[in-house]
């Protein structure tokens, strides 16, 4: 939808999923100071500069999260390079690699590119997107090797629940498989919900990945940072592979995530509060629209993921919607990318087509609410008005 | 070799392949620029930078190479994110994929990290290190998929003939095999010697991959920048594993590598002159430890590679020279090893073993000489002293 949407005029988009902010001017400032002094144009260490590890630990101990600097701390340059490098580092060709459906459409284009196939496991919606751990032990064959998702999840935000994270560390460790956990929107968790984190459970530490960027937290998309922690043999394997993937993370972005950690945690804040406002009125919409669509209302992240109603997928399926436009075969059978596609040329909005992130999501659109609020508030008129007009 | 010589106090060393330059300092000020205007925060299009894409296709115009910036040049988190993202996108496992013999070491890892296995093809030391097309043809076999090689070479120096290249392009067609072509040290070129790359044959230029890093050129190993370009249909390829390696390469670096572009040229030419003014006092040296060492004058990059003498080597086999110190069992059988590490522990100077390139690497020491004089000249007063008192 980015690359259609970028091609027409006058588009607005809650497509792409990253926030609206500048990053915190004291990452600018710090940042622009090692440049200067020359601190950013030789290689790091492979697994990164030494003080911005420790600053890590120290962040992951706040969190009750413990890993050793030196030798379990990987910075990485994103989330996407950490989970590729894990993949290559623990699968081989043939492996399988489960992941929720829906979840991040990236995962699948990974899992392919270490040699393993993806399969899916069904989140149950009608509780909440949970993770239901019977469907995954029914996927689980022998040549399975790691479960990966994220949590909170995208495009769903759903935080898993103390419960549900315990169960699949069990699981997991009746089956032997690995399980990475990509926390990119760890800090963007509303309504005072309990968040925990896969590493929090230490006793399974041997198997867990754990993954975190600065892309959404801090709003650095573009500086490619992040990290992973894992237990210290596992994290060995990994390393080899990011010494070829990369030798080190960019050293500019890791002297402003470091900057980051140390500075920008009042930032963070300001970030969510602005997102849950966002979220709030993203929601009021939405109550207004119950015509054409129903939702789970987010609990973290910023994607909203409303769902198509009965009535208005039957409109759209006898009036063909979107079937005039160029598209793959695959996305002429899709009831949510035809309609994305309408909204698109039609309203002038960009949506991602809930299918693009698995079955499960198909009859879904997903809203990212890190966009402004001009651009929400505009979207939301021309959904409203177009919908109004043709499928009153 | 640098891990241990970090673990010791009062090390020279002359062995990590980098410049001891700070990047150009208009490369600062414009980088800062764009990082306080919120310039460098998002991603960039994955392939990179629009601005950046087509100042690279002007400055690979002007070397006689053409590639288009839209859809044939693809910006990487330096060389070997490059050579990686060809490798997955190229190979399938059990490939094979040929380099030469001694060669940069991490090609093997990569190599191997894509599912492929590595197979040397010898440089012919007597011809000046030379490709030697029948030592290449001799080494394929129905799984070579590829011929993975730097020009000028990393550690010997050398620059490959216009007619090597030819022949090394025949052969490929013949074969139906890519090429990859890592030209980090194409700038720095002695005694007015044509350079060719392989990417100016542009009759071959559907099997090419031609891969530069700003990483040497202009000091900027942390930046973690460069590109690749290929003909269209196979930078496609490419680019979906891009995708899911970095997304993109980071932007406060895409724009530090578009000033260098733009503005550093002649802070290469500076770094040039110090390199070769650096060869030649290197030379000079080894000149005088005839005993010792033979060696060919390099022609490019900043690595000497002088070969052990025979005297010298049954002086060290009989010594046992470096049988006392902690050792895998691949490197006690090495001769250059073992010296390396006696050098290290007693002459407290860090090089690299021969060996670490490829077997024809054996009985050979990389020395360095992109560090600093004040370096190269303690270096070599300590090796001749050592020497000197040990094996006259």
């Amino acid at each position: 939808m980015e690359i259609r949407s970028s091609k027409l005029t006058g588009v607005v988009s809650l497509a792409q999923g990253i926030p609206n902010f500048k990053a915190p001017e004291c990452i600018y400032r710090k940042t622009c100071e090692a440049i200067a002094e020359g601190r950013v144009d030789k290689y790091s260490l492979s697994p990164g500069m030494l003080e911005f590890r420790e600053t890590i630990e120290m962040d992951l101990a706040e969190r009750g999260i413990y890993y050793d600097f030196e030798s379990e701390i990987i910075v990485t340059a994103g989330a996407i390079e950490a989970i590729t490098a894990s993949l290559l580092a623990l699968v081989e060709p043939g492996s399988e690699v489960l992941i929720p459906d829906p979840t991040y459409t990236s995962y699948q284009e990974a899992i392919k590119n270490a040699g393993a196939a993806p399969a899916f496991f069904p989140l149950n919606e009608e509780e909440g997107w949970s993770l239901d751990v019977k469907e995954i032990e029914k996927k689980i064959t022998s040549k399975t090797r790691a479960i990966l998702f994220c949590n909170p999840n995208n495009p769903t935000g759903t935080v898993y629940s103390r419960d549900q994270l315990l169960k699949i560390l069990e699981l997991a460790q009746r089956h032997n498989l690995y399980l990475l956990s990509d926390e990119v929107y760890r800090d963007f968790v509303y309504d005072g919900l309990d968040f925990y984190s896969l590493a929090q459970f230490s006793k399974f530490r041997n198997r867990i990945i754990y993954i975190f960027s600065f892309s959404k937290s801090y709003a650095m998309t573009g500086w490619r940072v992040g990290f992973l922690a894992a237990e210290r043999d596992l994290a060995k394997k990994i390393l080899a592979v990011h010494d070829v993937l990369v030798t080190c993370a960019p050293v500019v972005s890791q002297w402003g995530a470091l900057t980051a950690l140390e500075m920008a945690g009042g930032e963070v804040e300001k970030f969510k509060s602005e997102f849950l406002e966002r979220r709030d009125i993203v929601c009021s919409y939405l109550d207004n629209m119950t015509e054409w669509f129903e939702y789970q209302k987010p609990k973290a992240a910023y994607f909203a993921f409303p769902k198509i109603t009965k009535k208005l997928a039957d409109q759209l399926q006898s009036s063909k919607a979107g079937n005039q436009y160029d598209m793959k075969d695959y996305q002429k059978s899709s009831l949510s990318w035809r309609f994305a596609l309408e909204l698109l040329y039609e309203a002038k909005v960009a949506l991602v087509p809930g299918v693009a992130f698995g079955l499960k999501g198909e009859d879904h659109l997903r809203i990212c609410f890190g966009r402004s609020n001009e651009d929400i508030e505009k979207s939301f008129a021309r959904i409203k008005d177009y919908l109004s007009r043709k499928y009153a």
